[in-house]
């Protein structure tokens, strides 16, 4: 190892001139940043308080359910309110008395609204019921499908989104998309009974607007026309509202701030739009030109196919 | 913190409520739903089982091998068996001896299915090193390549949905999807020498069939029509059959459950296919026509973009 | 349990003859495969090397720094050098000096390229920052965008590719593509200030080259047109050549190995290319026509979907 | 590794023999027998549940105390019920429908005594502070003596043992003992205000009585004068009575059924008791008379030992 | 499991009452108590550090040592500071700013008090070598001997001790006591080149004195004479004081702040020692008067031993 | 932080010359010291192999039990044999051949010898349960005894000491030393039916020699007379001879390599033996005079102790 040790200074010596060189590894001293382990800790936390019996060790009864209740909360608030309070200071650059009370504001109406998101995914739950007949059983839905997955995620960390936190919404999101493959921004506004078959490759934008009973299908985009403004464009409305009642099958492409697809319109498979849908349409693609060339059985062995 | 101290009744009291208002928490009294984390466990158990000396930390010899073999079998009828025992006793409603009967039953035929699916998995590194040029060898197709991982677990979740376990098949194909980005329903028939490249987006309904020496690549759905009629179309054929020696190259769509593609044919890159294909079909995508926009250089630079 | 204790010696049998009649599982005695976790570990250690104070519980100050450096040094080194060994030894069937020395030379020459390493990463952020109008800040792109997370990862497997390092890189890069669903082959050849958002689906081949300040969205393919002819292509270029200053929006596909994407073009979205592009172009793909069927509200709640 | 492949097959061979040969190991089948880690972990569940804030990561406030406590009772009892289950149905050879109930019965008793046993620890606590000049404050025992430890344990297991649970109520006091070097049977009968101090070393019997207030350093004996006939005194009171008020000094041994220690004595060290000592007296060893050789400064140079 | 459910409000009713009634568990609001695990945590650490290449993965070269060193420095102190600073206040009432910075102080001074407590180790694992016959080499005893064991532990808290930090001394001798039985109260002052063999039972009391080259064994006490008098004793001197060149066997008791075992001295096994001891003295035993009953062979056996 | 900053470099430069001075830390390079964890987690697996379904969570049937055994023995060796390894290569200076083979020959002679020291760890459950009272059962003496853990370990350990092999056997007896109190060096040589009753104190060393049917209690130390001469006594018979069907009560002490406590012997609590004893003798204590000073329930209450 006479190789290594050799240059063993030298890198050392490269590498500190790098980390000092960016501000984004010693400013802001003192300071730490969220931790992102204990996001996903928290997340899986949140899984357990809102699905009991499903995802841990644990099936409370009617009578410990309070008690489960009530130290999930306990100790979801216990690893919440911290990462909540690094990220405001260490976004604002100082840990003040408002960053204190801002976090624990921001933690406690999360919590607030569990009981209220809650029913939102038992309504999505019943959504997947009926989009999908390979479902078999709601139970099936809560254990294993992806589209819940990632609302489910969506809903915690797009009330932390509204509340102007930084960074915690898009671990979160990131997490969702790493385990899903669905993208959806923490920003964007989703209403009930929203249903994400197979999911893998979804994306739904930031200023994104969903109604109520909207299905959608793996590989749809929900996204912006052109992003070459880059951050100058960052707050304004750049991907497209889906009225209610609206299904998009999988891997179209709905692009633009100010497309809306009307209420109660079916949009076909590999549909790219970017102008806006009157309501009640259904939009299916003219299938692409298919070149057949049937060559047979015989031309096929000879190509050494068989 | 005492803004949540002050609220933690009330929230508990919410959730409650919202835990008792729905019959999937706490009816069923007694029975326990099967354990996902179990369940991925069992999984990994089988990866070692079937690919000694890749995945863990053992290397069987020749000498040592029926030992490894003996004592991974018995470790996995161990977890195995209980979380059917439970899966079957949770979707019944009851604890039968028949229940025991049944769980036993499935757990033993999946292991007496094991050097079987060896076998078929065997072949199917066969057809991914023959099929990429960037495989390499065998060792890598075995180490890496999702197409084989997703196709391993189906093997597995096939057998039990066969046998009409309910949870464990999709809990364990949608562990898959998600490692994977490939969704491949475990009731899905899929014949030998099966390639899946790159993967990502890959979805095959609960209804299709496969034939043999099949490849496919990223993005491909082999999929269902509409669903619009939810649950009464469960158990129904609603995706397409593929025949043996057949090509899908990336992000075609082949959708409904009378779509037959014929042996022998390949499917272009984009496709979007609800009808049969003959056999021995070359199917391309007419290319949607592009248009180029020579701008040039200098308008390049002047729009800033340099 | 009888049924399973009745048939155990059995399945034992038929596996153990599974595992001999393979070369795939005791040949080359003696040594060992290479670790797949022991790789991923490599790269969570890398990742707390090169971003400090954003993954781990370490925050290192400006006095800690270069002995957090050549702690994590010593540490990536101590791993790493045994699994090239190892992996070089199993592929060559013995484990001689030359293995070792080569081990060595490789593991040291990757630790020599991490400070540069980390530059190219930190340009990276930088492309990320300004291409995308949610980024936010700099930190939050390090903490959770999947493309940096790919990115990364592929700069580190390259350095083990172009040293002819076996099974490695592509551990690696599956890893990335597991959890990032972005698949680069760590062949590629990428420049500078290159940015892949969302990014599932993404897949960049073993022979791509692309340019500077390169930019792609979900869903692209860089992919070869055949690979009919399967390990006779290895080595080929197969992939296309991406030259500098190009955008490819999202799910467009480039296939072939002759085909160059010249400088400054974008290419638009669903875009389906096998011949070459000009420089300064710019290429949307004429929207497939779109059959709206009005149907109306009435129509549509007749239809019992309200 | 051949010399070691080439005799598995024999060892095996002698090793199945080996377990064969006993009643030890697969009789009773079907039973499992209670397992010795989860009953540590309940111990360690215990201690979090007696004093809060002072083991775990979790610091209950007065708002989430009861929460914690529920939850904690709920996790406990969903690990000691079965434990206590598969204890008895092991211990009398199957699992019946009375095993069940006495299960539930004892498992509900230990935790209604938890009130109970709480108070009397915190007794302790207080005689802890006040017997040793050392201690600091009532934090520093409950945070590290090992005499509390000792008892707590004891005070556990003795809910158990008078409820004629079997194997569990050793396991228990055997962890005690490994932890602390102190072997309190769980037979014995122990009054409040018990201090322990040091404590390695110390045995107290299955039939020892101690009263209120006692004291005793570490290397106490409370032993059997004999125990030749084994398994016939099973039952028998063959261990001391300590009455109240009695402190007993390091290394003394008191021996005896019959032997009783009576009120506010004092036992001095080393003493070696095997009959009955009167109420209010003070024991002390006759000192052994000491051998005193003053070789002097030179002698002891001239031997070598400076 | 009714009987539990139906208890279990009443349980938690009790429990909070006795969670309230207490001072322990409540007060001082806001204001964690140290962490038991974490300080153990940190004396693992120490030992890594001082011992490198004996507990943990990490053998550091010549050319990685010192940022091995920097690192372990860095990481204790990070885990380290807090602990103290959460004594402190804890103790104190209050997070105030002398608390914050006592804590860094102490936390600092240990660090630099390391490099002297090595040398001082490594004088004692010199002292172990020359004392046992058994040793055979240093690596043996710094590997596995139970006194070098708890004379490290010992260094470490001393210097906690005499910083007036509370708890974490005592949390720290007493896990050194757990694992080895060997207790030593961290206010005792110990010389160089000192040895305790086997050292199950030794007891060294918060106010004794250690000389320079002393030797103990198992079962030694060094003790208070009486401790009646509780707290008022606090402070106090109250246990002996051994000079220089002392050998003390096998549990000797040793009690008493005014005994003074003189320079040079040896004092067998189970001597009882009250009273000071002159320099250069041999002190044994007069061996306790044994009766032998010589019953004979067939006497034996006739008793049913044989 | 800053002040632990501003002295970082100071205290690793101090650390590093400590380093630097001792033969302890960088000698020998290249030459890894046996692990001491790796040993503890050898030793838990040969506890499950000896005792199967007593202590993991595996409960072999008939049908699985040689696999289960082939399993373990496969696991242990792999880990068993590179500790060997390691131990003789680091004491012999140098990896050679020879020490690859006598590693080999070690580990594999070790677990040629496993099938023996099963009978005789069963032949020990037998003494225990017919020499205590309170055992109750075999199962609760498997599951809980210290004294049969530490005998377990010593018959191990012990088959390593007499091949020689350095550092492992200590590691292992200590261990056992740690978790029971009970300190039997490996070298010493133990028959059959051998029984210690609660053990902590207990030592035993290196040079005994114990027949069959030898029981022994808590604090009872077979040991040295004299140590003076250090090193140089190593490998000299130092501590006694105990002849079978030996008992020897709590506390006592017999010491020097010449006696012999003879046949049929019983030793009294707190005799201090160092000359050989006659067989079939039972030796008492004559007991030390006790002072008992009746002071009256009247005097007592007046000094404060009511």
């Amino acid at each position: 190892m006479s190789y290594f040790n050799d240059h063993l200074d030298q890198i050392v010596r490269e590498l500190e001139n790098g980390y000092q060189s960016s501000e984004l590894f010693f400013n802001r001293a003192g300071l730490e940043r969220p931790n992102r382990a204990a996001i996903i800790d928290i997340l899986d936390d949140f899984r357990l308080l809102l699905f009991p019996g499903y995802f841990g060790s644990q099936n409370p009864t009617r009578a410990s359910a309070p008690y489960f209740a009530g130290h999930m909360l306990t100790q979801i608030h216990e690893k919440l309110y911290p990462q909540i309070r690094l990220a405001l200071a260490y976004h604002e650059g100082g840990l003040t008395e408002s960053v204190n009370a801002r976090a624990e504001e921001a933690a406690t109406q999360l919590l607030l609204e569990i009981p209220h998101i809650q029913k939102l995914l038992l309504i999505d739950v019943e959504a997947a019921l009926n989009g999908d007949p390979a479902a078999g059983s709601k139970e099936q839905i809560i254990f294993s499908y992806p589209g819940l997955r990632a609302i489910f995620i969506y809903r915690i960390a797009h009330e932390l989104y509204i509340r102007n936190i930084p960074y915690i919404p898009r671990i979160m999101s990131e997490h969702a998309h790493s385990r899903t493959g669905i993208d959806i921004n923490s920003g964007a506004t989703i209403g009930e009974y929203f249903f994400i078959d197979h999911g893998t490759g979804v994306v739904i934008g930031e200023t994104t607007n969903i109604g109520n009973n909207v299905k959608i299908y793996q590989g749809v985009t929900l996204g912006a026309l052109s992003t070459r403004a880059g951050l100058k464009l960052a707050g304004k409305k750049r991907h497209p509202t889906i009225e209610d009642d609206v299904t998009i099958y999988s891997n179209a492409s709905i692009l633009g701030g100010n497309t809306v697809i009307g209420r109660g319109s079916t949009i076909g498979g590999n549909a790219f739009i970017t102008s806006s849908i009157a309501p009640f349409s259904r939009v299916s693609v003219k299938n692409p030109e298919l070149t057949v060339d049937d060559f047979g059985e015989k031309a096929y062995e000879a190509s050494g196919n068989a």
